[in-house]
């Protein structure tokens, strides 16, 4: 049962806001036994207080064990069940770095590589070639031209870049044509099915063409191209739920997940306080606001505890402005558990808090895994959120008579 | 969804141990309102000091409601969907008498029964015949012989008994033989799919030598055949979670449904004492070990609670021995329910315990019905321990990007 069924059946629109407030990798562990969480040790005063008035529960983001990326973390947030959508490694490259992908589009994530005299690889990676050096020459590989094909060539970090082709009838499934190992030639580009047939044609021509631009390299004289991805097809936040929404983000892979969803990428905060500012001056124009705070994740992942604690406390600071605004409903959760005795995205369940007038508090008055676990949402897979949010704003109808 | 796309694709090697100790039945109900269940009963203190390392949840082995057999309750166990996989009778009783069942066998239930001078059946089991008597009987019955198909021939118990014919071509599905009626004559072997009309044609020639082998008996002079089914279609362990996993266990329904799942029975133990000595000795050459405990439910069933509850105490008592070899997993569990109250298998959620260094420990201190219905797992369906106990050891990669 895909939930979207029930969502474009039984919305309602009315002038509720429903505030979604995502700290990144908000889960964690002890760094032993019997010790506290980095969340348990924050002190979230503004969060604790928020747990006496909402209900809690602990987030699956996938499957109990699955640990998630961005993509499949976020869509779940999002309410599209993430094991049905999913985002190409192409199309996920693009959207990291605020490539706008249109319908149709097909991304490819592309490495500079060394060609030796005889045409073999010998560097799958171009001696790792520094962003300074590797960025003018995807810039001049814009050069490449092929009729009936628009082309666009991005840059992305040292050996890396992006190509993304747009034209009529180019399918998203054609084979990497990196082998995976080097003193042998790449593989040319072949299509998986009959659809992308012409993809893998004119990925032939542009390589082609990049073997004579980047004939005179010294590193990266070459490329290879992998994860061939469509631009995923997605149904919009205005379709399936009835939603004007925005985002409010600072790095580029979660404003182009939330683009991915139909929702409109606002202000250019770089802080916290600037996305808190961004969200007043929207607040008239969108019925719900996705507000992403990266730091919980990226401290968890360098596995700094003390760090994360930090800015854990400093997240909880921005939520008196949020409230101020009296959203009628109110969603706080991450995307997954980074712990930073982990260093990694984890499996665990995702302390998640819901406030609105109507959500049947729970007893807890604190916000925190412990709390999360005996919250009055048990435990639930993330794709649910969105019903319940919308469910708490009185944006849905009953289902039957 | 099978979950085993998602493991397929996510699985990582590494040396670490996943031991699952499995007390059958576990679970169970107090004798009065107020009271408490056996495990409850029990002095456990080495599973409550694990419960204090551990995280804990109630495990539903099939749906809420749902009493398993020890077929569908252990496939939950090895995360195998229950629903999705079935084992039908014929391979479940050959299983049960230790046969090792080979792709493309077809296992059938056997009933001696008694045919009067019309032919018709007076006695569907042929008097209850005891097994001294009857197990002669299906022995003589391995004098039955049919060009191009193999055929094994296994006393059970009483009346009953088991043929499995091995050959190319041999469909499972053939209708029961046995009318469930008497004053009738058995039925013939019917093909239900084009796929088994060879098996019906070999099971009407098996019982046209069987009456002629049988003829001069007072009581079993016929027998009739039930529970057709091919050897179930199960991927194995080490094709679905990377694992190369042992089992230890002391009866023969165990050992082959382990089997089933591409595990080696290891070791000739009758004791719990003796299968932790073999744990022991197999430590380094297995990834998995599945440890089964039977006595927690041989008196359940029995409905002698206070026996429950000392062979829960002696299940406790192997808790350290399997400790000193740290494995980097331990999951406690029983495939169903089995109280005292009820001298039966149940569907109530089975408590279970995991113990790993990043398991999010829940704040319970022992080992219980009541703990487990506010562990960090909450409920969920026995068929996600294995994802978790893949996750908890480092044994699975990032869905998605």
């Amino acid at each position: 049962m895909d939930i979207h069924e029930l969502t474009r059946e039984l919305q309602v629109k009315n002038d509720s806001k429903i505030v979604m407030m995502v700290a990144d990798g908000l889960g964690g562990l002890p760094l032993q036994a019997g010790g506290k969480t980095e969340l348990e040790t924050a002190a979230t005063p503004n969060l604790d207080a928020l747990a006496a008035r909402g209900v809690q529960g602990a987030s699956i983001p996938v499957l109990p064990g699955i640990s998630p990326g961005s993509g499949p973390g976020h869509l779940g947030l999002f309410g599209y069940d993430p094991l049905k959508y999913q985002i190409g490694r192409g199309a996920l490259e693009a959207t990291g770095i605020g490539f706008a992908l249109q319908q149709g589009d097909v991304a490819i994530r592309c490495n500079f590589c060394t060609l030796d005299a005889d045409g073999n690889i010998s560097d799958r990676r171009a001696g790792r070639i520094p962003t300074e050096e590797s960025a003018p020459l995807a810039i001049k590989l814009r050069e490449v031209s092929i009729p009936g094909v628009e082309i666009f060539v991005e840059p992305v970090k040292e050996h890396r870049f992006v190509v993304v082709f747009r034209g009529e009838g180019l399918g998203g499934n054609v084979k990497d044509t990196d082998p995976q190992a080097t003193g042998v030639p790449p593989l040319d580009p072949v299509a998986e099915d009959e659809a992308s047939q012409k993809t893998a044609e004119v990925a032939s021509q542009f390589l082609a063409q990049a073997r004579g631009l980047l004939a005179d390299q010294p590193k990266a004289n070459f490329h290879t191209m992998r994860g061939f991805a469509a631009k995923p097809d997605l149904p919009t936040y205005e379709e399936v739920y009835g939603l004007r929404a925005a985002a409010i983000a600072v790095y580029p892979m979660y404003k182009g997940l939330a683009r991915l969803v139909g929702m409109d990428v606002v202000g250019e905060a770089t802080t916290l306080e600037e996305q808190i500012d961004v969200l007043k001056t929207h607040w008239e124009d969108y019925d719900f606001f996705f507000i992403h705070y990266k730091y919980t994740d990226s401290t968890g992942e360098d596995g700094n505890f003390d760090a994360k604690v930090d800015k854990t406390a400093e997240f909880d600071s921005a939520l008196p402005k949020v409230m101020e605004l009296e959203p009628e409903v109110l969603v706080v959760t991450g995307d997954h558990s980074t712990p930073a005795y982990l260093k990694s995205h984890s499996w665990h369940p995702v302390p998640t808090l819901l406030v609105s007038d109507c959500c049947r508090p729970d007893g807890n008055t604190e916000f925190s895994e412990s709390a999360a676990i005996r919250g009055g949402l048990g435990q639930l897979e993330a794709k649910y959120l969105m019903t319940l949010a919308l469910a708490n704003a009185g944006r849905l109808g009953k289902y039957g008579a």
